[in-house]
Formats: structure tokens, C-alpha cells, sequence
């Protein structure tokens, strides 16, 4: 019944045939565009025996066929198509004709009378990652498809969850304090297996069917809205699945990388900013495919790279998303990624895109930031992801003593002069490539508060990933499926259900009311979400920074010593001003200023001051 | 004997009384100045009792005194002095008057006759770091003075080396291949204990008698030259020694900072760039003292600043030095910096400065850079520090396989994006501040040649430190004088005299010639000192690298594993072009380019490439 309801939008155009037989569309992408866009021309891509060799004609008041392009393969052509400020949304006759033959399909143009979300996101966010496969399972009819059936003992498999999943479970996420609902990918990916992660997309404009229609996503996205949260989609420019629809007949051999042939990627992201790289090696780091089933697309090829920019405005347009994250971020042409934000930018201003720039150290964010001072080219990336971060966050709150982690963690953040704009970058314990910043080995949440306080009070734009609210665990060795295990009470006949209060043990209840008090107090503090920042290099393993924001002040102490310290305040005169008192939010304790504050060992205080 | 001589040149300023004995000058700086300099302004000290209170005058053709201007101390004046390009050289009639009574001081403006030296350095140069008190003792009659006793048993006292000594042994650093003299700092030190590091200086225009006079220093300047070398003053303008003779005495309250009193600087130097420093913590910083015995001076008083950077440029112009090596550069007011480099370079635009620029990031290094990205004003230093290739060059020659170590090497030099020009700054594997390169736990030589071989081969202006050629050992643990030690044969009765061949042992005759033949190939090599680099992601433990100038390429390969591996030339297309040929430089072995070079367990190439 689903699968019906789900090709109900292409059946009309796969299907078609014209009167004259000669002519055949097989697919046409976008089903749809928009009157009414900032930018007047779009990208029709047609597909169909010999189509390029057709004659195309487009009569409609205020839309004209700039060009008809051909390519390599006579079975596409490419319409690039006008829509002047004054054109009204109907069906454009397009016509194809091929000597007496003559087909005329009717391409939608569609009103923009959806003005919701397309809101973005800022550090008065807080992202919660989703890997919807493994959330909640809320129809299990759309569980088996492309002949893969669900197996959650397999790890690597299809476990089921879906759409209807994370909408119930929308309100639980608004009680925890989330602001902003980030999915793995969502579109299709029909490769053998399921490809349970998303990252293998085999039709960019169809949501995978294991999850629900794009109906159903766009409504999800509505209902997220209406709950006063965002929707961040993670797309995938860099690379198709080795399924989808087009490999088996490309528009041109340049479409793919390497001209289709596999070749592995050396993943050498620093090459495109090192100015000594080797040209080869930075050539197979940019062309090189991630995987042998995941294709490398050609962002040269012009074509292609208006297709994929479109596709993206397609989405935000169709489901009106707050966000994008972009996978693979550095391994794609510079100049294609910098039009790709522009374009969507321009489009939607308020839009945010956060790109996965992967590497260990910061200057690579830095290097990758919307008019960054290190690139030669302005990237136009508004929010890069701070990995280095990461890595010192992950070693810091090991509750060793002195300027060891903390020390490492405070220089970290002491680079930020290399960024443009520190505060606009996505900051993160974990993710669904990490391993999980809980450990099994952790007995007390000395580690699980420090970290999230730490991440909720510092500078940046957060995102937790599920789970970590009640204390998942998981290690890069143990295997990606490890990380991203199923939520228990997700699915139906879970022997627990850690969604609720009842289903927790007393530690992940303690977790999750921890978590629950710091995200939603956090909502509250401007000087968190829109405060600057001030610092102290560690002393003794106590880390003290501060967010201000005008007349309010959030003062952090975190003690990485296994011991109890009396930490003075006679240091901190930058921060405390003539505020008199200091209150803990998560225990409500108060402490006068003008006295020593003792922090409890590995503990951490938030502490709002007042005079 | 020495006494007289040294004192000679003040004794004339300092005990001259006028004839109305209401008048009295104790010092005059500096003892002379030129005509003909670009800047035509330039500052005159003058302190004696109630000084301040003379008026001033000065009669002689083209000079003129702009404003004589008193401080808090009416002790001082500081005279500004106009010399038009028209002024000739000759005594300059300053008179001071005082009511009735009046003094004639004939301040001497000589010829800039002297056009030697000021050539700066490039990385066409090695620089080679002396500690002068450690090196060799030419005269045994300067040792002892200022109830100083020469003692070699202790560590911290002073040992006696001497110009002298740096004077006989030119002929040695010529034939090692070295082309740059760098002495740590040679002003007087008349401190208790004797301060033979050089680092709290307390006569900034007096060279220390235990090294020797001024004119002796000029006489060894000039010596290097004339064997085809150059000379650098390390200098030091963050601080003076307590006994500095105006400590007595100040100015003014703000001549040293925190108002004279001491305060422990917190070391923070990444405050001076952080974004988010505390306000307070940069305070600390900036004007905390680098030990008691080290009063901070206040670089923001503008007289100060003035009487600073005219005592470099007074070395500059009187010993036509080449080069300055600039002590605790980060410590010291922004603004001052940059106008002290700007006005050295304006005057000489050859010279180059090195700053201390000490933090473990390059990022501090790239932001101290002329012209940085990085910094939101011009910095001005041509040559920063690279301390942070030094802390992973340490760790990286140590034999560990697979990407570990040699990774991490390979990414601090992909960092180069961050810097304006990577090709001008001071790389070394150790100094005097730090654990030398060469361990106690080495017992042959792999480390020693990897590391060397990387260093000479490698972007960046390379500094040696004396004693690396016969495997001087030492670490920061076991004491800054054990960093330090003598170098045997350098004082009379010595047991060894390892400035020899023959009072050398094979393995450090072996290291000797090793180093002798890469610098002195080095100089021949425009690849290596004037060309671009390409470097390869280490492989299985092995870094591959290329310099390239014109059609000269020099391909290094350094294998890391403790195993012999033959290492495949195909990925290194964009070195290997259309050569055919390699030739080792210090072994002259010959490999041909179309099959797989073999190379030694913890061995390293030089390849000369040829058709």
C-alpha cells in the first residue's frame, strides 16, 4: 500500500508515453518548481531514449526555455528555463518534438505559499542527532523493501524505524529541551543491504520508503514546526549510491569521478588547504570515490553541480527545513561548494548549513568558515564542524589533575582567533561516526555532567546525539552499527521503553533529569546562547570561563581533579565585576563572591551571578 | 688591563663635571650617533642630577634639538635631536644651562663609513647558536670580574668562554658549513653569580668584559665576515637584570612595569591572540616579570620605547651585525614590536629578525608573521619561530612505524596555509632553552641523521645548536646548564678537544662528517634554499618530500620503521617527472626512478634527481 502511495508522484512522469510513440520521457527532476524564486532559472533534467535529440519549446506567459542542453548521451537533455517575476503558477506546456512526432508534458509550477521554517540555527540551538533507522519504529508495514527485510540482530541491517517513529517521539524531545531535529539521510537507498545509514542516496529527490514518503517527511518536518523545534536534513553531494537510477545509463562519463571507474580516496582533506599538497594526491583525494558502492560525483561538470544545487532548494522549498548538514564536506570541488551555499543563502537567508570538516585540527573549520581570513576563496559555509573540539573534549574529562586535558581542551578553544566567527560553529561530544562520549567504564556521571556542561555553557552551536540521555555507549572498534544501536522502547515489544521515566534505571534517570535541567535552563540564558566568552587557563585542573552577555553573566567551573578544591576568586575579576552572588543551576546552591568556592572533585558548577 | 679598556669609552661621559659644578652628567646614550641616517630624528639620554631641570641647547649646522623632554625623575632628559641630511660629522656642542652656570657637552655624529654586514639571513643560510660563556675560552685574563669567580664545577656560574674563544673557532664553524654565527646575548650581565646565560642584561649599550669589549665584538663581526659568514645578536627588550644601572634610579614610576614592583608573569602567552583571553590574564602577562631578577620593562613609555629600538639599531650601525634574535618576543607590547621591526628594516632593509615567538601551535608562530592573516595589524617580524615543528621533530625520529609519529610531522607542515611565508622561519630541532635532539639512549647514529637530514632539507631558515656535531646530550630535567656544557677543547687543558678529528670518537667523528657533508652540499642546493615544496602523506612510515627550484629537484625519503623497505616511485609523479635518475648526496649511491627505491630501517635519502 505504501509503495503505491510513494511512486504515486512519478508514476505520471516514468510512465508517460507520448501520442507519437517515438517520443518516451522516463523521468523528469524536479516533479516541480516554484514561481516566485529569487533566482528566475531552474534546471529541468529530461531523461528518455534519444530525448536530446528532440526539439524543445516551452509557451507560457513569462516562462521561456533559455537553453535545451545536450550532453554526451542522447537519452538526457538538460532545459534551463526562465521564470520572469511575473509568472503565474499553472502546468508549462513543454514540448518535445522529433520530426512529425510531438509530445507535450505539462510541468508544474507551483505557488510558494509555504512560508514556514527555513528558519536555520544558532548557538541558541541545540541539535539532536538522529540515525532514523534506529529511533523508534512506528509502522512496521514500511519495514521491508527492495527485498532487504529488517534484522535488528544484525548490526549492520535495516532495523526499521521511521518517520512515524520520530513523530512520536517529537514530544519527548521537547521535554528534554532539544531545539532542533537533525536525521541521518533521508532519501532513498535502495542498494543491497538497505544501506541502514543513508549515505548511499539512489534517487536525490525520494525519500527512502523504509522511512515513509516525502509526504510523510514533509509533514514530519510540519509537525516539528508546530511543536516550536527545527528540522535539519544531512545531505549527500559528494557521492550517489552505486544504485541509483542513473549509473546504469550516465548523462556523460565526467558525470562520476575518475570517469566511473572506481578508485579509492586517500581522504587526505588537508590537501586542499596545504600549500606543499602533491597535485596527484590532492587529485585522488577530490576524485577518489569513499567506497566502491558509493560513486564520486563530478561537481565540474556544470550540469550536474546545478542539478545537485537545486536538489537541495528543492527540499528546502518542498519540506521547508530549517538546516542542511552536508556529508563529506571537504572531499567535494571547492568552487561548486561555495555556489552551493551562496545559491541557497541567497535564496534563503536565514537558512544555515553545517558541513562535516572532518579533521583533527581547527584550522581546518576555520579554514572552511563563510569569508574566512585563511582561504584565498571565500568558502561561504556559514557553520563548519569543530572536530578538533571533539578530540580534546573526549580526553579532557578523564578526571586527571593538573593542566594535562583541561589544558589541552582551554588551548584548543584559545585558537579560535583563526575563525571568523567561533561562535557559529557546530560543537559536539559525539556523532554517529564517533565513538560515544559515555563509557562503559564510567560507574558515576562525573564524566557525562562535565562533558555536557561543558558543551551546553562553551561557545558554538551544540548537537547530542540519541541516546546519550540515557547513557548509550559505544566505541569506533566495536563497528559503526555499535554506535548506533536501537533506542530502547523505539520499537514495539522493546523490553524497555527509555523514552520513559518508568523504563530508565536510576543512573539514566539522574542523566536524563541532568540533561533535561541544563537544556532547558540553557533556552533561558542569553548569555549562553548570545553572550561572548572569557577564560582562565586551567590551574590545578580547574577550567573557569564565563559567558556574558550584556548585563548577565554565566560563570562555569569545572574540576577535572580527583579531589575536592577551594578555587579562589580573586582571579576572576574580569568576570565578577560587582556581582555580590553566584547560583549553581543545576542545584540551586548559592555561594557569596568574596570567598573561596569549593568545587566538589570531577564536579562542575554553572553559576549565574547576581548582586 | 682589560678594565681600562672596556671602561675607556664611558669614562669620559660619565665622570665629566662642568665648570660651574651645579652641572653634573653621569651618563650619556648613546655615546655617539651618525649623520646620514634615514631616520634624521634620534633620542640622547642625558642623566645627573637635577638634569631635568637644565635648559638645553644646541648650535651646530643641520642639528637641531626638537624638544628636550623631562620625566617624572628630574634626574633625566631626554634630548630629540634633528639631524638634516646635510649635516656633516663632527663633536655637537650640547649646552646645558642653569641659571649662572653652564656645561658644554661635545656629543660626537661620526660617518656611516662602515657598509659592511646588515645582509640579514635567509634560508639559504644555517644559523649555528652559541651560548658564548659555554663555547670557548679564548682569554683567560677577562673570567673573573664583578666579584665573579669563573667556576666550571657549577652549572650556573660563569665558565669563561669569550670572543676570543668564538674568534679561534671560525675557522672550525666555516669548515662544519656553517654560514651564520647566532651568540646568545652578549651586553653586559654584571649580576650576582654573573648571569652567564646573558638573559638579564644590565648595561644595554656595554658588551659583558667577561666576553670582551665592544670594539672586540665589532672585531669578531667583522672577523665572520670576512671568512664569509654572518654575525646575530640575540637581544633582549622585555626585561633588563636588577642591577641594571638604572634600576637605582628610574625615570619614571611606568619605566618598568607594574609600577616597578615585582609580578610573576603567568606565561600565557596565547593571551596576546585569544579571542577570549581574560582582560586580566593578557595584563598579567604583558607586564608580569620573567623572574625577579628580571625587571619587566614597559615598552608603552614612549621615551623607553625609543631608547630600545635606537640601542638596536646603535648595535646595528657600530658592529654591523646581520641579524637580531629577539628574546621573549611575545611578552613585550604589540604596537612597540612592530614599530621596533619597522624602523630596524626601514633603516636596513636587508637585516633580518628572528623573534622567540614560544607556544606549541604554528598558529602562534603564523600570527606573529609579517603581514599575517591572522593578526588584525601588521606584526612586522619577518622571522618567527617554528617551535612547534621542534616539538614534533622530537618526537618524530623515533623509530615508531606506521603513521604515528612522521604523521604527526607531516601535519604540522600541511599547517603552512596559515602562514604568509612558511620559506622564512626559524626551524630547529633544539636550543639552548630546550632537551637537545641527541639522546644518552642513542647509541647510533639513525635519529641523529633522520633529524638532521629533515632539518636541512626541510622549508624554513634552519638553526643548529653548538655541540649537536659531537652529540651533545642533555634535557630540560636535568637542568638548564646541562643544556649548556662546555665544549671540550674550548679551555686551555682540556682533556679532550673535540674541535679535532682526533679528539673526536668514531661515532661522533662520524656524526661530524655526516653534518659536515649536508651543509656543505646544502649550500650548493637551490632547491633546498630558494625552492617550493611537495610533500606525500606518510606511508607505512615513510615521509617523502621534494624541493624544487627550476629544473633542480632534491626528493628526500625518510623511512620511520625499524625495518628496511623498498618504497614504490609511482606515487610520486608530480617530483619525478621526466627524471630518470637519483643520486644520494651523502652517499652517492645512484637509483633509477622506474623501479622501487630500497631504503634502510630508520634510513633517510637525499636525492639529487638527473636526466
Amino acid at each position: 500500500m505504501y509503495k503505491k502511495i510513494i511512486n504515486l508522484l512519478f508514476l505520471a512522469v516514468i510512465f508517460l508515453f507520448s501520442s507519437a510513440a517515438a517520443i518516451t520521457i522516463n523521468r523528469i527532476e524536479p516533479a516541480n518548481w516554484w514561481v516566485g524564486m529569487k533566482k528566475t532559472e531552474f534546471q529541468i533534467l529530461v531523461y528518455g531514449p534519444n530525448i536530446g535529440n528532440a526539439k524543445v519549446s516551452i509557451s507560457y506567459p513569462g516562462v521561456t526555455l533559455t537553453t535545451a542542453a545536450k550532453v554526451e548521451n542522447p537519452n538526457y537533455v538538460f532545459l534551463y528555463v526562465n521564470v520572469a517575476k511575473s509568472a503565474k503558477a499553472g502546468n508549462v506546456p513543454v514540448t518535445f518534438s522529433n520530426g512529425t512526432d510531438k509530445f507535450t508534458y505539462n510541468y508544474p509550477l507551483k505557488n510558494r505559499d509555504d512560508k514556514s521554517g527555513a528558519m536555520g540555527f544558532d548557538a541558541a540551538d541545540v541539535l539532536y542527532l538522529i540515525t532514523p533507522d534506529r529511533f523508534a519504529n512506528g509502522r512496521t508495514e514500511n519495514d521491508n523493501w527492495d527485498s532487504v527485510s529488517v534484522n535488528r540482530q544484525n548490526p549492520n541491517a535495516r532495523h526499521g524505524g521511521d518517520y512515524a517513529g520520530v513523530l512520536t517521539k517529537l514530544d519527548y524531545m521537547k521535554d528534554l529541551g532539544i531545539t532542533t531535529v537533525w536525521l541521518n539521510p533521508i532519501q532513498e537507498n535502495k542498494m543491497r543491504g538497505g544501506s541502514y545509514h543513508g549515505y548511499a542516496i539512489t534517487d536525490f529527490y525520494q525519500s527512502d520508503p523504509r522511512f515513509g514518503s516525502n509526504e510523510e517527511f514533509k509533514a514530519l518536518t510540519k509537525a516539528t514546526h508546530n511543536k516550536g523545534m527545527k528540522m535539519v536534513m544531512d545531505m549527500v553531494l559528494n557521492h550517489c549510491g552505486s544504485s541509483h537510477w542513473w549509473m546504469k545509463d550516465l548523462p556523460s562519463k565526467n558525470w562520476i569521478n575518475n570517469d566511473g571507474v572506481f578508485l579509492q580516496t586517500n581522504h587526505a582533506t588537508v590537501s586542499v588547504m596545504d600549500v606543499h599538497a602533491s597535485p596527484s594526491e590532492k587529485k585522488t583525494f577530490l576524485n577518489g570515490w569513499f567506497t566502491r558502492g558509493m560513486p564520486d560525483l563530478n561537481q565540474t561538470n556544470p550540469h550536474l553541480a546545478t542539478y545537485l544545487i537545486q536538489n537541495s532548494i528543492w527540499w528546502i522549498e518542498y519540506a521547508r527545513i530549517d538546516g542542511i548538514r552536508q556529508d563529506t564536506y571537504s572531499y567535494m570541488d571547492f568552487d561548486f561548494l561555495a555556489r552551493w551555499n551562496k545559491e541557497v543563502y541567497d535564496e534563503y537567508p536565514d537558512f544555515n548549513i553545517v558541513g562535516e570538516t572532518w579533521y583533527n585540527k581547527s584550522t581546518s573549520s576555520a579554514w572552511w568558515q563563510a569569508n574566512s581570513i585563511l582561504s584565498k576563496k571565500n568558502p561561504h559555509l556559514k557553520t563548519p564542524m569543530d572536530f578538533s573540539l571533539t578530540f580534546a573534549a573526549q580526553k579532557a574529562f578523564d578526571g586527571k589533575s593538573d593542566n594535562g586535558y583541561l589544558g589541552d581542551l582551554f588551548e584548543d578553544i584559545a585558537q579560535d582567533f583563526i575563525y571568523v566567527d567561533p561562535y557559529h560553529i557546530l560543537t559536539f561530544l559525539d556523532n554517529h561516526d564517533l565513538g560515544r562520549f559515555n563509557r562503559k567504564e564510567d560507574t558515576d556521571l562525573n564524566r557525562y555532567k562535565q562533558g555536557l556542561a561543558f558543551l551546553l555553557t562553551m561557545r558554538g552551536i551544540p548537537q547530542l546525539y540519541y541516546g546519550t540521555e540515557v547513557l548509550m555507549t559505544g566505541t569506533k572498534e566495536e563497528g559503526d552499527g555499535r554506535l548506533r544501536v536501537d533506542f530502547p522502547g523505539g520499537w514495539p515489544g522493546d523490553k524497555t521503553d527509555q523514552f520513559t521515566k518508568a523504563g530508565r534505571n536510576a543512573l539514566q534517570n539522574e542523566a536524563w533529569d541532568y540533561l533535561q535541567k541544563l537544556l532547558q535552563w540553557r533556552k533561558t540564558s542569553e548569555a549562553v546562547t548570545k553572550g561572548k566568552m572569557i577564560h582562565y587557563a586551567p590551574n590545578n585542573g580547574i577550567y573557569v570561563y564565563a559567558r556574558i552577555k550584556d548585563n548577565k553573566t554565566v560563570m562555569v567551573i569545572l574540576n577535572s581533579a580527583v579531589k575536592e578544591q577551594a578555587v579562589s576568586m580573586n582571579r576572576f575579576t574580569d568576570i565578577i565585576g560587582s556581582f555580590t552572588s553566584a547560583k549553581d543551576i543545576i542545584s540551586s546552591k548559592s555561594f557569596p563572591l568574596n570567598s573561596a568556592i569549593t568545587i566538589p572533585a570531577k564536579g562542575e558548577y554553572i553559576l549565574e551571578l547576581s548582586k
